[in-house]
């Protein structure tokens, strides 16, 4: 059994990863630490765990933390950089679903996220947690960093006709809309229900701060500087994120559901649907899987790629669940393998 | 394995089953029958389940649903009494989400749903299939009927009390709400996103057919015939039911908080919460828990009994497969014990 | 022109308000406050209002308020009565769309509302703002107590029968549901959007503050204390509110809908439907209606009323402005005759 | 006063348009059709108008209808143009809410609606209702053609950049996502609340008939082919149409905002909003504005315009009483001047 840590566990990722772990065959929870709720049952905050989870939540404590297999964070930007080095000496490995380890170029880190990095000699250390592109070093990784939910469901969509060399990228456009637990359990007037129900609007403008995360990973495949316009968007639902990518194919003989056939035909939570198909964010709620679609368009020649995700699951917890069974030999599908919640 | 046949796979409560039987340990799906949509893959019409059920729909044959051992009827009224005799020669077992079995009275089963009954031989066999009240009987059963939705969220709050002989019978309120679903999955305008969006009603005035269904399980239990209103609800969400039920104590000193805790601590599937608490559906949402939480009302003298489960998993599909477990002697649980998903 | 003050223009009833009052006939908006967005243009706070709404948030001032005809105080409880006095000295007639001119009994109202009452003597004054029972006093109110949304949808359902004294009133029960508006504009974790959406609890278990009022109404109608459970309920909308009654007639050769169409004949504002009927919330969705249906219950012979209004009109702003339109001798339905918002 | 009638009142832009106008100062409705309704009062159809609308719905005649001055058409494509003739031959004016006469080529309507044209010669007559650029025709029309609700979005936001020649009209990309409404008040197990809430999706794949619509305006506006990928989207919510449109500027001097704000000053119904603004659909809720915002994007150097409506106000019935309201020689904003219902 792995024994296992989170950070932030009163928070949607959190809570979705007691929901999964609760499950999970081969792992058992040691210890969820929360500053808000700290003290209280687990099951007094989230009485929809009744019965699977017995801890209270505590204040975190490195040398608690430092007796687990590997810590989990899901907290807010700045947390998991403050406790990586203490961890990693005790041999505690970390799946960080913040955005601390995920960009390379600390300097560009420090610009977006507006704080000085804890430790950039880890930020080089850590591996970027997308187990589609970086399966192997993710498994000898101590620092995972986990994608962000728009990187996930948008990466997972352009790298087939990246990679394939087949699309003009000087000018790509991502157009995604998340739902609104992405924007997580703060109190906020903003995610109030009487403000999101019934409305939908694009934010961030042209400036979220996943952008030069997608390039990161955008450039690498490309071997160069990619054009990128991502605009994202908040429609009244809980969960569910939805990309539509928008580009020219350079190779107007390329067969693109062919090749994202190819490229995802063992991944285990990719899904490639058949052509003309539209996917639903519903079909994955809840679940780890990322279901694709690829479209021509006539006129002018083009390509629209549709991808859905659970922005929570695959998004967050889900792929970092899929991290851990990476890194400590399990099954990948483990606890994983429920279908989404439909209707 | 225990071998399975779904009849009426396509409507939600087949979906649900279909759902939780695809990561049911002991059960292994051997065929599912939709009219409207046989010959198509079943992952054709619902792609969450990609991967998981390789099945198409087929037309309802018995025949062919004969080489199963357990057959549950997702139909509409009407359908399960049409099969089955057949089935029952054949030594299969039947499970009917559908009301055919439901009424011990055959004169009143077909006052309520207006059409004759055609086998009512074995109505008198059939056992209600509520695992709290019913479940050594239900092992034995040839047919179970399944209890509706209303009638498992209201009888599973009120049964304590009555079996306690604490609570005036003669004036019993139940007040509830269903989700959308319970309203199925047939193309009817009001049914549609745009009228049930952002609006609530009653409906259903004070003559349900799930009237006759709780009285005649509160009558048996009262020893006598109760007087009951029941009116239902309709809340703008797709999953969940909740009952507030009011009454007033025959019994003063009475302690319901104790006597709900005694009645239901051996039940795998009812949650009593603390004193104080207010049950939320999304808690049980896609799990097959009913949440309870009973209040003392100061003035007049009595009580506020709150329950709350999923209408397509304890209020159908999850029961169903409930009953399926005590039938052939599985863990009650299996398949079943996937928590709530929160958010 | 009425000129119009409003404290308190930032959350949801100031907000209606606006809304309403930007296309009245007979008003015009002096001044709107709201301590925390102050020196913000209304309209970059609520672009819905752009090109109708010219003023720009202030700090609350008596000074400036008092030169208002009228101010609204749709502020938390205990705000309006800080100011009463001075705006009183001034000449200004106050409507409190808060509760602390709702309560005659004052030590009842320190009870509930847990604070000191800043003016005692003006308590006895203040006039309960329910039309349909006190249309003449308040024509002549130096301050009108807006009643709350609860009491508004429950006093209109009971009162024609307790008012013909056919209704045992020992034991009432009232179950109701509110849109998630009613919790207000405040920034508080239960009102997130990923809370709220996709599930159903009651709340404020048997003891809401609403309760009272709702009492001092019913006793001084039935002449003497009645018995009165209330549960409010949380319904995933935004905006609507639904009572639905429960009693046992002492009449039993009463005709409660022919009471109803007698009782409310002449009201602008109550819409008694024909027998059979079940109201939706939609139907008065952003206008000032409140639409009843009643029906028998057939054993044990009992009523069940049906009454619907949407919280933030007939329940908040708008029945302040029909108040107002009494108050001035205006047309009482002026500005607030636009229909309900379907689909 | 103007005489009204419609045909198709039942339909969600029938109700619409019986919504405004039931307030609107100088029409009358004079009838109301509707097949599956005929022979019910409006008001038994739909309870929100009860008390503002008395008519009871017929069965569509060209007679009856031949002694309005005006007749809207709320029905599927194809009705209008089988009564237009014979409603023009009686001095009748049509507005067509449907898309029988959008599409000068009557060839291309031909293949893109799968039916023969039953008047072609009239089709070169309609006016595409469009009043942002066809004010001066609209006037004198008899025939006007109302622009789908696609079109009315996406056209608004392309127009000012393509009139102005700074953008590559190579490659447009509109994305858009429409309410559920959109979908027609139709029993279809597709717009079913249980199977659009909680989910979104794109539709329609890249050959949406609203495509040739927006193409038609497009091209004409740029002299020339332009080359456009539309994509639709389902959102789960009721009302409400957004479109982010996307493409690269041909002169990087440009100054787009600039160009907005200039080109729709005098436009009573578009309103274009501060730099770095993010529409939001719930501020046009039931009410006739186009909110536009736009954005440039850094890298590579293009332009984000954000568009937003009401697809059943400006998306159709508002939009068609704007219409009316220039025909007739009405103040062009009469019964369209209530703000946005928010929350």
């Amino acid at each position: 059994m792995v024994r296992i840590g989170i950070v932030g566990g009163s928070g949607y990722a959190g809570i979705e990863l007691m929901r999964l772990l609760s499950v999970h065959p081969d792992a058992e929870l040691a210890a969820v630490t929360s500053r808000s709720e700290a003290g209280r049952p687990v099951t007094e905050v989230l009485p929809a765990l009744r019965g699977l989870v017995d801890h209270s939540f505590r204040e975190p404590d490195p040398g608690m933390l430092g007796d687990c297999d590997v810590v989990f964070f899901a907290t807010p930007n700045g947390t998991a950089m403050g406790m990586a080095r203490e961890l990693l000496e005790r041999g505690t490995r970390l799946i960080d679903i913040g955005a601390d380890f995920r960009l390379r170029d600390v300097a560009a880190w420090e610009r977006w996220y507006g704080m000085r990095h804890a430790c950039p000699e880890l930020a080089g250390e850590a591996v970027y947690g997308l187990p589609e592109i970086n399966r192997a070093a993710i498994r000898e990784a101590r620092i995972v960093a986990n994608p962000g939910c728009y990187p996930t469901a948008i990466l997972l969509g352009w790298l087939p006709l990246i990679e394939a060399g087949v699309i003009d990228t000087g000018y790509l456009v991502a157009d995604a809309i998340s739902g609104t637990s992405g924007a997580g359990r703060g109190a906020k007037v903003a995610s109030l229900f009487s403000e999101v129900n019934e409305s939908f609007k694009a934010y961030g403008g042209t400036a979220h701060r996943h952008h030069p995360e997608i390039r990161q990973v955008l450039d690498a495949s490309a071997g160069g500087p990619v054009g990128l316009v991502f605009v994202p968007h908040l429609a009244p639902m809980t969960r569910g994120m939805h990309a539509s990518l928008y580009g020219r194919l350079s190779d107007p003989g390329a067969n693109p559901q062919e090749l994202f056939e190819r490229r995802y035909r063992a991944e285990p939570f990719v899904d490639v649907l058949p052509a003309g198909s539209h996917p639903e964010t519903r079909t994955v709620r809840g679940n780890n899987y990322c279901r694709i679609a690829v479209h021509r368009a006539p006129d002018p020649d083009s390509v629209v790629v549709l991808s859905v995700i659970d922005n929570l699951t695959k998004g967050a917890a889900g792929q970092a669940i899929q991290n851990m069974n990476i890194m400590f030999g399990l099954d990948e599908t483990a606890g994983l393998d429920s279908p989404g919640l439909v209707p």
